[in-house]
């Protein structure tokens, strides 16, 4: 079927916060639950401090994460995922368990 | 909890193939059926021509879709996905999902 019809905009919406380099990744390391900013950083080798910060700052504006400053010392801060970031995980599960299915696949 | 191991590389693989911009709604186009290259522009508004085919080729190079040129006139160039591709259905559906349960939530 040819379709030429404009995706819908809710999707696109969607599209365009978790089709975002790093955002995958972000997303499945938080729904093991709360991380500091160190300890994401460490679950996802490769990631620059740069676009860290400023993609979590992106799912914050967007309202899929919270960001908690700890009043320890030193001080830290904790990131977690709100109910909307949390209802991704249906997603994100999936893309997991493709993942999976096609590990050993070529190419 | 606070986890400091690093995410498994297939699902990294996977993040780093469609964690990118329009990928998602490509993906999306697509599973509606195979389509022809003006076909898939006109339903992804604002992508441009040039990521347009960077990504239809990344996509083809990553397995998930094919390229066949049709013998018309003019000569036509059709997209389909492939089985690789089409398992994506899971994850692209819970993604749409997820978009219209939160589409009238703010922010």
């Amino acid at each position: 079927m040819e379709t030429e019809q404009p995706i819908c905009e809710h999707y696109r919406r969607a599209a365009e916060i978790v089709g975002r380099r790093w955002v995958p990744e972000l997303l499945r390391v938080l729904l093991d639950g709360p991380a500091r900013y160190g300890a994401i950083r460490a679950s996802i080798p490769g990631i620059s401090d740069h676009l860290l910060s400023e993609r979590l700052k992106s799912l914050e504006a967007d309202g899929l994460i919270t960001r908690t400053v700890l009043p320890n010392t030193p001080v830290g801060v904790e990131y977690e995922l709100t109910d909307k970031g949390s209802d991704l995980a249906d997603a994100i599960d999936a893309l997991a368990a493709w993942a999976e299915r096609w590990a050993t696949a070529a190419p």
